[in-house]
């Protein structure tokens, strides 16, 4: 009788899952594989899938398996997930989902017609159909403190407006006096190529293989923006754009950083196969989990002694009578630019600031759409002290808004201040933890990080996570101490 | 309120055919690209779709939804058809459809190892299992004049075993003597590469792309056991076996023969997107596609006398001073042999209607499944005179027993010779068909099959087709009359 009431839950779950495996396929398949023709039947597939899981979600029978599986003794953490889901789903008509999910298609190509074109005017129709569809969407939820709070819960749960406002104000507080100093300092030049493609991508899947991947449950593809999909922990695909031979910057730090993804998803405990709490726990987490292994890890003083011999055989020409320490430096290399994805690990952040703070702006009503190209390139000069020459490197930079995922952004910085939070408690934990990696053993590392990150799923909030590892909350802190022990030295500040 | 029906009947359906759309790509990646690792993950979320996808058409609300389309004025040819699913679908209990896949996943791994070892015995067990679940399922349809016709209905809607067996006792009758009197003709010898792999496909798709493929809608990737797939009618997917440099069996006239089964979902009308009649009408109308391009096409007189001249350029060496004459003789050489898919035209329905015979007499009862490789063996010395070496060689060759597909073989055959019919029709309504083939103009030929064959989808039967073309049904005889002119010029009898 118990067991039928958890095989129960179970089996309504699976179905969700199952269709979620075919949704990222699709996905992953349009991404790198299919024909251009095949698009709107694509979308068409997608969007019923979907549908067809939201309604499971949403179903309102979801709540009595779960009222019986809870009594029959389902895992607790389960039991919260899905109910929070459910709740969430059963909130928002699934007439907004599916307009939602039509302007973002319409959109898409909206936003690739208007930054070829740097035309935000010819964008900002569909942006402002996104920003009222989200306010309708934030109106499903009226007890939040902030209708920016619902939107965000979308990505990562738990996470306030006014949380995230604090610990960014006081990141920024941090980080405007380090690139100040950074910046009256000689710059270190560039670790130019030519890096021969092929060689980086050895040289990326040589290090991959050492952090977990496997070729019988993973592969790599090029893909026009990378990204990471898998259907399951034994099937992860991550993608990467077709390597330039002038930088190291796709070719190896990005399939670190996809690796990344991969390993969280790859890490899952088992009994969360076929549930909808098999995946990462919020984006922020995953987030975490790619950065700290494409910057923490893979920029670092340890993993490139162990590294820059190979790295000499692949490519002997530009890393000829290169030490560590000025391999070190150039890949470092602090410059405020225009593009956020290509920014560095001391700037990036700021990058990701700005965003929130116009979004949080347009929500509140305090910035109309026609206004954001303005008030981005205002906050360009004043955070970074960059001129945007055209809304194309501007406020067109990111796809982000073209599907409507308003609330997303601030993900990108929360992960990298708990990507530090994990980096200094793996140090405590594993106290010989460099010497590890210097000897190119990165499997400490990520057994480390899947005991207590990546198998529970979203079984644990990422808020029990950092509890869990170090006594406490979100905190900027320990991002602001790497970056400053960091950059102290490479600049010797 | 008459749109209103039948918008809603399209609904239904445009589920479906998006479900359907989710797992053929499933089971492309699958066979293409997928980690080995994955396969559990992908068996089981190809089921949930499967599932979800019966249950829709079992559903009695679509009863209710077929009659008010109707009444609306919905097209006689979808509501027939898709009555007909609906009635089928209804008739089967979802637990034994879950059973048949279930014992099907597991039985491909049995077989793979099975042939491998060449041992039927391993092999056995899951085949009776099968056998007994076609038998509960045959029993669905207590109407059906004989066992087996249920069976076929599942690929060949319309065809009976009486109707089948008459044909093909008629088409063993021509085939005998032929195949007889070719043996007594001196053998014409191979044409023998190397034809460099990477050269055969640029022939390949030069062909192809003047058939009808298009690099915007369509792809080719390698797969052990080559076949088409495709999502839509503009996102179609060949594959093809990695290339032998000794042969162009698979490399040239396998990528026509998929290229014929593309052009066939290619060509449906774009009026049947998204619903569940815009595919091939019946197995046997599909493979007389692949089979006429592949062979009566692609083997022809006029085809080489348009294209050797360009495979000369590629292959100069193995093709230096032959002549077209040559070539045709040796790329139809006629050897009776042990393996299906090598057969050549003359001895190839001799494969299929042995597999018919041993099925047939499987569901009459009359032969056990034990006794399959002996009677396997008997079969191929009467009608080929081969003596088949090992299970591995003979009654193992092919997986369609291991997915239980019973009643699907005989598809093969029909689709020959129905291929033949529609070849020699064609001739009738374009006089100067050969000149035009052998002028490079194979688009005529194209557009032919897509007004009579492809456009239609599955809104007319193969017998519906056939009529409008030929006047009559299902005929043997133009193959016959094909094979006897074919050969009788090549090996002068």
């Amino acid at each position: 009788m118990t067991d039928d009431a958890i095989h129960a839950l179970r089996e309504h779950l699976a179905v969700v899952s199952d269709l979620g495996h075919a949704g990222m396929l699709l996905h992953w398949d349009q991404q790198t594989h299919m024909p251009a023709r095949g698009a709107q039947a694509r979308g068409q597939a997608g969007g019923t899938l979907e549908r067809l899981a939201h309604e499971r979600i949403a179903d309102p029978v979801l709540a009595d398996l779960l009222d019986a599986a809870e009594a029959a003794g389902e895992d607790p953490g389960l039991v919260r997930a899905v109910r929070e889901d459910h709740a969430q789903a059963a909130r928002v008509p699934a007439e907004l989902v599916g307009e939602m999910a039509e302007v973002a298609a319409e959109a898409q190509g909206a936003w690739e017609a208007a930054r070829a074109a740097s035309d935000f005017a010819a964008f900002a129709p569909f942006l402002r159909r996104h920003v009222d569809l989200c306010r309708r969407y934030a109106a499903c939820f009226p007890e939040a403190e902030h209708p920016y709070d619902a939107l965000m819960q979308r990505y990562e749960p738990g996470a306030t407006t006014a949380s995230v406002r604090a610990a960014f104000a006081q990141l920024r507080e941090g980080l405007v006096p380090l690139i100040a100093a950074i910046a009256a300092k000689p710059d270190p030049g560039d670790l130019t190529g030519p890096f021969p493609t092929a060689d980086q991508r050895t040289l990326a899947l040589e290090i991959a293989r050492t952090m977990g991947y496997d070729d019988a449950a993973w592969r790599i593809d090029e893909a026009a923006h990378p990204f990471m999909a898998n259907m399951g922990r034994e099937d992860v695909r991550i993608t990467t754009k077709e390597e330039e031979e002038s930088t190291l910057a796709i070719g190896l730090f990005g399939v670190l950083h996809e690796t990344g993804h991969g390993l969280y998803e790859a890490g899952i405990d088992p009994r969360w196969d076929r549930t909808t709490v098999g995946t990462g726990t919020s984006l922020g987490v995953h987030e975490s989990q790619s950065r700290l292994w494409e910057n923490m890890v893979g920029r670092s003083r340890a993993q490139w002694s162990r590294w820059l011999p190979r790295a000499k055989e692949l490519f002997p020409v530009p890393l000829d009578g290169l030490e560590v320490d000025e391999v070190l430096r150039r890949i470092n290399a602090v410059r405020p630019s225009l593009i956020r994805v290509d920014a560095d690990e001391a700037t990036y952040c700021l990058h990701v600031l700005l965003r929130f703070e116009l979004e949080v702006a347009l929500f509140e009503g305090e910035l109309e759409v026609d206004d954001l190209p303005a008030a981005w390139n205002a906050r360009m000069e004043e955070y970074l002290g960059v001129t945007v020459p055209s809304d194309a490197d501007g406020v067109l930079q990111d796809i982000h808004w073209a599907h409507g995922v308003f609330g997303y952004f601030p993900t990108y910085a929360l992960g990298t201040m708990i990507a530090a939070q994990l980096w200094e408690a793996a140090h405590v934990a594993i106290p010989d933890l460099d010497t590890r990696i210097a000897d190119g053993d990165l499997a400490t590392l990520r057994e480390w990080l899947r005991e207590h990150v990546h198998r529970h799923g979203r079984t644990r909030t990422g808020d029990e996570i950092l509890r869990d590892v170090t006594g406490g909350g979100l905190d900027p802190v320990p991002l602001l101490r790497y970056l400053n022990d960091k950059y102290g030295a490479l600049y010797d500040l």
